[in-house]
């Protein structure tokens, strides 16, 4: 890998800091409207539109994002990682070392993906899990009585959690007749319990989702199901499937159905359209949409290739995100998806942005000494509007925001009311709310001012289906990888999570070894909560 | 209502400033041990602990703390607030002038409550509830065909959903037998359409909840779902109930089993303990849990008015918000239950403190020249640990943290694994987290180091149960009043949301007046999104 610089030792960085002393205006009489700006400031790819004419950009802004872009070589970094460059590592410091090619799972519609090896591996996962579904469909897989599996719970955390629940909330409409999904993650016990509850144990599936085979939280969730499955006298060989590294413990055919492999060059964040995702979305979906989910997320892989970064919206999502918190210092990011199908996705970007970006040292192990990811959160809208967009549009703390909205709803079930429809009383508030959080509003009583000034992007499809949702995925993980690249960060690891698990690990043997005499800080704590 | 005056011009400011300066060092050997800190910074209350010795506050902090609350009275302004007062209103300015009451809903445990009108006018209503669940239970009221409901669908947006929402997810695993709550509550078509797939409208009661009776994204869904009624041959009339300021359009007998009413002293995001909840835990929990619901809230309004700081955890729990919003400059706050019951929880703390807080100006008119509010967010862990953590621990922002936890699981179903059941397993984790954040870690190699002092707080009750739950939403509104108190703002309306409204109405009309030839802004970003 090659030595990078971060966005601040570039000349384009002197140049956008002085831009950044007067952004651009959005308020007042045809801010708007100047320059042909609503026609220009929209970048345009296959599924999805960016529009950014609300955010605090002029053509001199753009230009400097641009030198930027050319300077730290972020498209070619791009080509690099999804080519097998060994991109997760810190230079001259014990690291995880690992190449970054969660881009392969889904390269599988060219002749020659841009690592073949890799793909290779994910095409031979791909076939198996067609089969695997075929004889599910067929038959040929059922339960003990010979009845099909008309259930999956799906057990993992994290990255093993996130993204196939929020993806699978976004598409399951498009699911097939019977076919559900439960989630359970918590090591809470009464989420397993609540799940358990629900569901009719003889007709389930159930998938273990753990790349270590080792991940507490999952292990304990499976023992609790393959308790209930004993108790009412089921096999769990014969309703267990896992999702795991090859050769770990969870690889074994005499407690599982069937083992689907996940590799590590592909981190847990970025795992959805790896086998992590990809067996859930298939029994639910059917492996035909599924893999059309992936061919939405490759069609972004290979549009992100583009070094113009006006018709590039994931790089130039990237860039305008650098923009707002770098340069305009605004600490937190808002996503708001105006679609109720969408709302866990704001939860999984929060985890994949937070988690790559969230660190302090740069790719050569030195503290960095400026900002680098921002607090991501979100719900949708209209909801938001109700709750908590006060604070966006007359609070002291500027959020910039990322709407996110389709022309048509997925359901076909809408009524007019008052003369419009449901879906365009949904466009209409994402519309009206990026207006007004950048033009504002004057006013002589101080309590209806609106500062305005407060920035916006939109980005906008035609529907919610299984391709849309992958091209959305994609786009954000570049979007997300293009702006570690800018800070000059590994965005890859997750040390930060280590620390937490090795206390909590020392506190629970503390609450087990009873007997033990330990005055130490564990034991003192234990006490005073009251916990033994 | 006195004239009241803002943190910073207080005499203890100036303290608490020079304080801020060197803020208690969390890190290194033992000092969590210090000065018996573990044992004295514990805030005791009827149902939780406030635990904050993970927080960088010594006792001359916690002192200038108690000379703030003293010399801004807002003890004394609490009780104002419960007695009547109007405190929704901004002085010298056309504002809404109204009382602020949500604490009388519950003020019926004792002889003499604080103001005796507001508290007749809940009796009254709690009285029909009493009345209108028993008919439900004797079969006096239900569907065409003489049986009982089963289902309710509450039909509201913000205010009217995400407290009630989050309420009855904490506390569904104590619903009766049979009794099933569903929500429709975003104006996207998709919203209702889920839930009507997922239902039998035969044994549903809909309750449609909007003060105003205007709500465009209620009515709308209330249109939607009526016509799903009609559709299969069932009276509406029959069906829903409505939840509304008297008077509205909505409270019409014609068309409505039974009107619940609210009252305009009552903010929507302070509704969740007047009938806004009460109707829809009473149908799921029955009536007896849901008045416990309400005992848990009223015993911490009574404790909140503790002068001590150190006694009142409210107020303790809003004074180290300040500390660290106000003073250590944190923009966000992450609020983090240990508990998969609360898992809607931080959205409605987001709801409620961000359009509360999230203002401009001050309750004389001025705009203020510090920071008000923070973004509030959060996920229950232990998913979030696998998730955004990263950022918490090692990211370049200081995120404070408020978690909550049970020493019980509100399920009996737990296993030991490893040798400690999921519920240790959970609050091991959430103290370690808390330990990791505030100790920090040394490290040679710089991915592996800490940095620490990282502020947490604990709530800790024994089991969330309904009168727990009532007594941690009482504590988190009192926390938001107190603020509010603090940044000397109206925490009571929610004057940023209205510009919005308008301009989608504006959009709205452009939409259906295809005909018109306007070139305004509007009909111009109707045509570059493609939307008309």
């Amino acid at each position: 890998m090659k030595q990078r610089q971060a966005y601040c030792k570039t000349k384009a960085h002197e140049k956008l800091l002085g831009l950044s002393r007067a952004p651009f205006d959005l308020r007042g009489e045809g801010s708007l409207q100047q320059n042909g700006r609503l026609l220009n400031y929209i970048s345009t790819s296959q599924y999805f539109s960016l529009h950014y004419w609300t955010q605090r950009v002029n053509d001199e802004v753009l230009a400097g994002l641009q030198e930027l872009a050319d300077e730290c070589d972020f498209v070619g970094q791009f080509k690099e990682m999804k080519a097998g460059e060994v991109m997760n590592k810190i230079v001259g410091v014990e690291s995880e070392s690992r190449q970054v090619l969660h881009t392969a799972c889904r390269d599988i519609f060219v002749k020659e993906p841009c690592n073949q090896s890799a793909t290779l591996q994910a095409s031979v996962e791909l076939e198996k899990l067609k089969t695997f579904l075929e004889d599910i469909d067929s038959g040929q897989i059922g339960n003990e009585r010979g009845e099909s599996f008309h259930t999956l719970i799906h057990v993992g955390i994290g990255g093993s959690d996130l993204g196939p629940r929020s993806i699978y909330e976004a598409l399951k409409i498009y699911a097939q007749e019977g076919k559900e999904v439960f989630f359970i993650s918590n090591v809470d016990p009464d989420d397993a319990a609540a799940v358990l509850n629900r569901v009719d144990l003889q007709r389930c599936l159930v998938s273990i989702v753990s790349k270590s085979g080792t991940t507490l939280e999952t292990l304990t969730n499976e023992t609790i199901i393959r308790e209930s499955f004993s108790k009412k006298g089921l096999d769990p060989a014969k309703h267990f499937i896992a999702v795991t590294g090859k050769g770990s413990p969870l690889d074994d055919p005499g407690n599982y159905l069937k083992s689907f492999y996940m590799f590590d060059y592909i981190g847990g964040r970025y795992s959805s359209t790896s086998m992590v995702g990809l067996t859930t979305l298939g029994f639910s979906l059917g492996y035909d949409q599924a893999v059309q989910f992936l061919r939405g997320a490759s069609s972004v892989d290979y549009e992100a290739e583009e070094r113009n970064i006006r018709k590039n919206p994931a790089l130039l999502l990237a860039l305008l995100g650098i923009w707002n918190h770098s340069y305009l210092h605004c600490p937190t990011l808002a996503v708001l998806p105006y679609s109720q199908a969408l709302h866990r996705f704001p939860a999984h970007l929060q985890q994949c942005d937070m988690e790559s970006n969230g660190k302090s040292i740069d790719r050569n192990g030195q503290t960095i000494t400026y900002k680098s990811g921002p607090v991501v959160w979100g719900e949708p809208g209209t909801n938001g509007q109700h709750a908590f967009y006060q604070l966006l549009h007359q609070g002291t703390e500027i959020v910039p925001v990322e709407f996110i909205g389709f022309k048509q709803s997925q359901f076909k079930k809408d009524v007019e009311v008052q003369k419009t429809t449901s879906q365009q009383k949904l466009l209409a508030n994402m519309l009206a709310q990026a207006v007004a959080m950048a033009c504002g509003q004057e006013s002589n009583n101080p309590n209806k001012y609106f500062a305005g000034n407060r920035p916006s992007s939109m980005l906008i499809a035609d529907r919610l289906t299984p391709e849309a949702m992958g091209a959305l995925l994609a786009l954000y993980e570049a979007k997300i990888v293009f702006q570690g690249f800018a800070w000059n960060i590994n965005s890859f690891d997750q040390e930060g999570v280590q620390l937490g698990k090795v206390l909590a690990t020392q506190f629970l043997v503390n609450i087990h070894t009873k007997e033990q005499k330990d005055k130490g800080l564990h034991q003192e704590i234990l006490k005073i909560t009251g916990i033994v």
